[in-house]
């Protein structure tokens, strides 16, 4: 069998990395699943829950990495299922505003029970969690270089 | 300003992995683009590369983590973009084997220059890559085993 070299290993890190992402998503859609609400949608009410009602689509999209018109779509779900509104900005009429609803604070609040990103994460001691987490802001501010975002005005991962 | 609980360091911790691997996706998404390859789609070809010829569409969608119905969706769009070629088991008529083409290995051949990976990993010493893949394989196993997966029949993260 060849050797593997590094760059294999480094693409291989990486392939771990974006595994343990899904996984981790995967069981927390499970555990979300028994409220009905898909996980990408319970991060964009921890997005508005973070940033303040009023927020724009435009932040939203930012601050999840996800592209604007994904944003869009999964934001016309949530104003289907009751758990969001848009509003159109008073002064600037081609802005538009999303906000919590009622239920979306309901479901917010469900989602709050976050037992399986504990649970997993109880697989490590503090210290390797403070560890990890040096190493992933590392990789993070790095990797937002290589995008050409400055890191300082990138959102931290404080979604809570 | 209210102190930051144990649950919520969790929390933003999986937050933090998560951007991570969205950014590098991003970063490799660009990279590709100029081959006009989606990331998605070059991560199959991987899948296949490492699984040998002849895989089936179910195990590309164990292997990648994701829906068998998504990974459908994207197998059609590859056939379309004649990437790869379904075929239909000899024995099993409704068993369905995925190959690569000619420009699939074209293509295959053009994503191994996987110079964003690589660059954002530059970031780490040697040592600090080890440990960050002892720590989430930690993660991944413990995740697993949450998703009632046995970690040993789980697909090791070689798509090389």
């Amino acid at each position: 069998m060849p050797e593997v070299s590094g760059v294999d290993r480094d693409y291989n890190l990486w392939v771990l990395l974006h595994q343990v992402s899904d996984i981790i998503f995967n069981a927390r859609e499970a555990e979300l699943q028994e409220h009905g609400l898909p996980a990408t949608q319970a991060e964009v009410l921890f997005v508005i829950k973070a940033i303040g009602d009023k927020v724009t689509p435009a932040q939203i999209s930012r601050m999840m990495f996800r592209r604007p018109h994904s944003v869009s779509g999964i934001i016309e779900r949530m104003k289907k299922a009751g758990l969001v509104k848009k509003t159109k900005d008073l002064h600037r009429k081609n802005l538009v505003r999303v906000t919590m609803t009622e239920k979306g604070q309901q479901a917010y609040k469900q989602a709050l029970k976050r037992k399986s990103v504990q649970k997993i994460m109880s697989a490590l001691s503090e210290a390797e969690r403070q560890k990890l987490k040096s190493l992933l802001e590392t990789l993070r501010n790095k990797g937002l270089k290589e995008l050409r975002i400055d890191p300082k005005k990138a959102p931290p991962p404080k979604f809570v």
